[in-house]
């Protein structure tokens, strides 16, 4: 395996040559309309500043903990804009003090213990792959000094429940490593957020993971049927795996989505499937996106439940090469174990049509037929994983460039997208860029839309980042949208998920942070403040 | 509309007469090879022995609050099997003191902070039906005095949004009545728990109901998008309504279950759709019950989604008069407002034959034809809707009848299964009875088994039913089974429910309701203890 960039998204070895960068400043900037930029280069790995450790690791920890410049560089940043930014930079004096990589639950543990006898705080590390600065504890919250505990070496298949369709993973286990263990036995979680192939059964838990399915299994949520944590003070926090159940408030519905808070989360029973054997997919082009978005609400209500169902504004679909005359695109699909899946992928796409929208291409129907499928999937895959490496890339060539995503009701959609849109622009600030749009799921009460912007760098990148970020945001909470479909909170987005959450939920969460870890020492900042507020 | 019975299930005007229980008596000894019993008669209401109310209420609640005996009467006890015995024995004794029917918010807000400055608790009540114990606390609960506060006349739809499917639904109304709101504009919840004519939607939302959807949408919980709330201070809690969000841990998924500990819910964003025109069902035949399961979960596994996929066992089939031969029954059916659902129930039906089901009768298929199915429907709904009045009638009897329920794994179904036959006879000590079993609801990686007990009283009626209670819940806890699938926790389950739930969940729990709730008011004794453990 290629090893991993120390500061950009994924494999260093796909961060492009100079020649390759130049030519897509060229590009850009002809798109853009500003002068072609000239590519730079990142501060080497050995060049970086990374913070002295200040914590020394008692010698009982000392075969589970490090405290190596070059692991603790490699566990500072999780992957968004500013984190690559300032990695790009050589800037790691927010590093870690210790990185703890315990191989079972008992290290594990003792970690915590230590943690919080030395005064420490935790913060449980699967993928490194967070967007919304879930990571690395500010300043103000690293107490006597930050330990970072990688969950990457529990990463074995615990226990396989074919005639149910139950595995249970540990938490470390990436994207990759769980499609490994099931496809002896014919299985697949088909979870398949878009940092697969770094993040972990655990990242995803922790943070309600956006996946492969754009209808019913939207989120990590819909496929799980219990999770095994150890908090703070090392308590275990198991919950049966259940079909359903309606004993009281959900357990694992408190534990999804609770980022590292409320304790580590060391394994989880997940749902699984027979691999798909029939597959069916077309493309609808539209001259209005009104109309596209039309279409998208009457398939989405349909109860056809497409297992794709990606809707692309004309600037989105001109970036994937999916349409290249201002159209923008439905992409259906419809995928099976057990049968064709023609017929309601036609009907979705007569839905389409009704609404507006016209079919350039006939339908692609695979029945059986996964050997000749292969490819085609391959190269989507391929692409949707790679779209992350851009972004870096861009940054080489002075441009700011970042995503966002929220869901909302479909009627409060067209609103909301105008009000984005007119919000970004306005907060380019003059300079020249662009803002698009796709859905990457949908529900029969409204969209998840997803946004991407890029624009030149200002001489300040942090503020003008900020900029746009925060009069985004405004623009979500105002029009009744969520701060995040499925990227988190973290850090990044605690002004808005503050005033998003009701106030009683905030003050149920703090005490029940406070009871599971008195001193506070897990991921302290992230959904509620370190102090308890 | 008739009126409620003041000790049985539903309308008075249900309970049969002497002549008719005396044939079904005679039709029951005969099963159980018992001697006739003699209907007896319940105390009649003005008979009572009815709690003198403790408590003075101030004048400035005097509109809003009541201690009239007739009233806290009908406000004292669920529906469960005990709560039925000790009304038709006339056993009031546990009274609330007072009953409070609040108009609008403010009232309700007015209600909490007195019982609050009053030293009460409050028990919030919709339809009154719950069979877990959920509305009356123990002795040792009661503190000052008890309130119970009725949600009834929070009675209206606040809002309704065709686009997206959205209904806003204020607490108290009853299933009826929001299915009368939204059929004027072709609209239907269609969700349809065994207590539809009386439970409210708040009752749904706190006790995570199961409705009338086999699959996908079997709680309320898929049906729900937004909850709002007035803590026992006071405060608003309130979630917008989103068709999907990863902000953190949901605020609704707390809600949900919540039991009326956190909050007393006051309105709900619910997910609406077009009323069905297209039907299709059938019944498959089997002779082996556990091929009859293995044909379920081909069901269940298939994607096909049925709406209704009701497995009977030899005795459910023969007391619901779908077969007299011994044999399993599967129920299929599948409904759509958009297409013929032919297709996937002839495809349902193939799995189970190839499971070895036997077709007695063709299917029925009813597309786009709403009023010609109307009359089955209709005979279907209301024999559902009738079932949990037989178990009023049978304690006129002297019979012990009752209900419970859960979900598990496929791979754990046929232990659990057995252990449950085995522990529930045990149980009735012997005297004859019969216990049966069918699944209400299934999902791919399990069922949802519901079981009915019948046996002559013993001298001590509550010893008698503590025993098959005890014996069935220790089976299911000791096969990795729920303690409840979709009758909630209330009372009755927390010796189960406390070792099913993680420990540092209920610690979460105890430590949310002691911040929201410092001087625990709201329904003492449910989910967690009164004093707090």
């Amino acid at each position: 395996m290629d090893e991993r960039s120390h500061w950009a998204w994924g494999h260093a070895s796909k961060f492009p040559d100079a020649q390759a960068r130049g030519q897509l400043g060229r590009l850009l900037a002809a798109v853009l309309g500003v002068l072609p930029p000239s590519p730079t280069e990142p501060v080497a790995e050995g060049d970086c500043a990374v913070r002295a450790s200040g914590v020394v690791v008692p010698p009982s920890l000392a075969a589970v903990c490090t405290t190596d410049d070059g692991v603790r560089l490699r566990h500072t940043y999780g992957r968004s804009f500013l984190d690559q930014y300032r990695g790009f930079l050589g800037d790691f004096r927010s590093a870690p003090d210790v990185v703890a990589r315990p191989e079972d639950e008992d290290a594990l543990v003792a970690v915590l213990r230590w943690a919080a006898s030395a005064g420490l705080v935790v913060v449980p590390w699967g993928g490194g792959t967070s967007v919304v600065e879930g990571l690395a504890p500010r300043e103000g919250e690293r107490r006597g000094g930050v330990v970072v505990l990688s969950l990457r070496r529990l990463n074995r298949l615990l226990a396989l429940d074919e005639t149910s369709g139950l595995a249970h993973l540990q938490a470390g286990m990436t994207g990759p490593e769980v499609e490994a263990a099931l496809a002896p036995h014919g299985l697949t979680l088909r979870h398949f957020p878009q940092s697969f192939e770094f993040s972990t059964v655990g990242g995803w838990l922790a943070t309600r993971a956006g996946g492969h399915f754009a209808t019913l299994y939207t989120h990590i949520d819909e496929l799980t049927a219990g999770i095994r944590l150890r908090t703070a003070t090392g308590a275990v926090w198991e919950s049966r795996p259940l079909p359903g159940s309606g004993a009281g408030p959900s357990p694992d519905r408190l534990v999804l989505g609770s980022e590292g808070t409320l304790g580590v989360i060391t394994s989880g029973w997940l749902r699984v499937r027979p691999r798909p054997r029939f597959r069916a997919s077309a493309g609808v082009h539209f001259r209005s996106f009104d109309a596209a978005v039309e279409a998208t609400r009457a398939v989405a209500q349909s109860g056809l439940y497409p297992s794709g169902c990606r809707l692309l504004d004309p600037t989105e679909a001109l970036l994937n090469q999916v349409a290249t005359d201002g159209s923008a695109v439905l992409l259906l699909a419809f995928e099976s174990a057990h049968r064709s899946v023609r017929g309601p992928l036609e009907e979705a796409v007569r839905l389409a049509e009704a609404a507006g929208g016209r079919l350039p291409r006939p339908v692609t129907v695979q029945d059986d037929g996964d050997a000749k499928r292969d490819a085609a999937a391959a190269s989507w895959r391929k692409a949707f994983l790679d779209g992350p490496y851009l972004q870096s890339t861009l940054i080489s060539l002075g441009m700011a460039a970042d995503t966002f995503e929220t869901a909302c009701t479909w009627a409060t959609f067209p609103a909301l997208h105008a009000a984005v849109k007119a919000a970004v622009r306005s907060a380019f600030d003059g300079r020249p860029g662009r803002l698009s749009c796709r859905f990457t799921h949908v529900y029969p009460d409204g969209p998840a839309p997803y946004y991407t912007w890029i624009t030149p760098m200002a001489e300040d990148v942090p503020a003008q980042w900020a900029a746009v970020k925060g009069a985004a945001s405004e623009a979500l909470l105002a029009h009744g949208a969520t701060i995040t479909h499925h990227h988190a909170v973290g850090r990044m987005h605690r002004p808005w998920y503050d005033r998003q959450r009701p106030e009683p939920f905030a003050e149920a969460l703090r005490a029940a942070r406070k009871a599971l870890d008195p001193q506070g020492i897990l991921n302290p900042g992230v959904l509620t403040d370190a102090d308890g507020g």
